[in-house]
């Protein structure tokens, strides 16, 4: 395996390119692949079938790529999908739930941790085995917050609506007495004050992407797979790839990471 | 074409099903196939190739099915698609757009009219479109309302977080003085209090799948299409068809249906 390939990456549509953000940040030199399932987003309230056949496309198409490492930055994925799938891939695989409930359990005081996500990783209850393989005495609680995802998307980041819903959503967390809570959905960091305020300031809120990217990070030192750019600095090269408009997502992504991206390219996914 | 045949109807997912309920009730002899694409809902969002493409793949699966007719029962589709595809199509094929757009035409006594859907529906322009090639002097007032559709879903079909999200979409058209509303997406009949209750007694809102059963009729008996089932009393056959989950369909089915349905089939659609 070259240490020019690129790391894939991919998400149900958009919200994975917070995980990409955390990626550059700690990783600058890696090239990047991004896939986003933008037609056929959300994953979060499909079934598990769907979602594992979405999910063999995507790989199907990654390889094409000859990625040398693939990080699945999506929670619906990561909890419905990956334990499925990984036996068969033959490169490096690293989901967000596992690097998200490690650092819960290791961040939990008082041994009661909460976990958000969409119906679908909230049923798989795989954040909750994570958590108790490495800390048996840690009670988690779970919550679906199937309104969360549009209204961010519509934009009410800091709403009174976005305020009411949360305190509803996330009231028997707050009763349930947890220390620590994970956002187990790659667009809930979005929601952040609003989720802080609603919590209040004694609870500890982990975002799964910086713990995935260290994550990344140890798997590609492991395997001896980290690019070396030495005194030349070659520029890393990212790509992005959609299944729906091109354009939208542009502007989307410029917005998240902060820079003018290229132009992502459309491709047709169920052909993989 | 055989009398007996079934009518095809299809929806992006659940939302269609009110228009299979308005077609039961107008023509209880029918035959009716309904495809509902639950594994790539919603299709409010996605951009118009991608909408023609998936309607083409759902046409060629309604054609395994030797369908008389059909109905799409989406405003998207009907919006983003049907111009562009009906030309292929071998039988007569009915929108939810026109309907509904003739309706309000004719119900408006000020002239002013508003149209509420999923984005694409608004961006289509295609409502405002009908209304002034019926009726040249009436104006036409659109909106757009992304989280109607989740609101449904999640049932705050009367809340107060949906009345206040149903005050800020519709303050424009309230303000505009328009005297007829259309509902111009399946899944807002569900929520017809809600909105009630924020534009007032004397706006007259519009329901397309009503005048969508009665243009079948008229479609269906232009072509001497009835099924006729005379003194015998056939009982009409039903038959339901889903790209994800059939369990969860069923459920949801049997709700709007008021009645206890057929299972329905999984089919694998992208391969049409």
């Amino acid at each position: 395996m070259h240490k020019d390939a690129p790391v894939g990456v991919f998400d149900s549509g958009l919200g994975g390119l917070t995980v990409v953000r955390e990626i550059i940040r700690q990783l600058p030199e890696e090239n990047i692949v991004y896939f986003g399932d933008t037609a056929r987003v959300p994953y979060g309230s499909k079934s598990q079938s769907t979602v594992i056949h979405y999910t063999e496309q995507i790989l199907r198409f990654l390889y094409t790529k000859e990625v040398k490492a693939i990080v699945v930055a999506c929670n619906t994925v990561s909890a419905y999908a990956l334990e499925e799938v990984k036996a068969g891939v033959p490169v490096p695989i690293i989901g967000v739930v596992k690097p998200g409930a490690r650092v819960a359990a290791h961040a939990t005081v008082n041994g009661r941790v909460g976990v958000i996500g969409t119906e679908a990783t909230v049923n798989s209850g795989l954040y909750s085995s994570y958590i108790m393989e490495l800390a048996p005495d840690v009670k988690v609680f779970s919550r679906a917050c199937p309104l969360f995802v549009p209204l961010a998307e519509e934009g009410l980041w800091k709403d009174p609506v976005t305020t009411e819903i949360a305190a509803r959503y996330l009231a028997d967390l707050k009763a349930a007495d947890i220390d620590t809570l994970i956002l187990g959905c790659t667009h809930y960091p979005l929601l952040r004050s609003t989720i802080r305020e609603v919590m209040g300031n004694s609870v500890n809120l982990v975002n799964p992407a910086y713990e995935t990217a260290v994550e990344l990070r140890r798997t590609l030192e492991h395997f001896d797979l980290m690019r070396e750019t030495g005194l030349e600095q070659k520029q890393p090269s990212y790509s992005f790839y959609v299944s729906d408009d091109p354009e939208r997502f542009r502007r989307f992504a410029s917005g998240v990471l902060k820079a003018e991206i290229p132009a992502a390219e459309k491709i047709a996914i169920e052909e993989y």
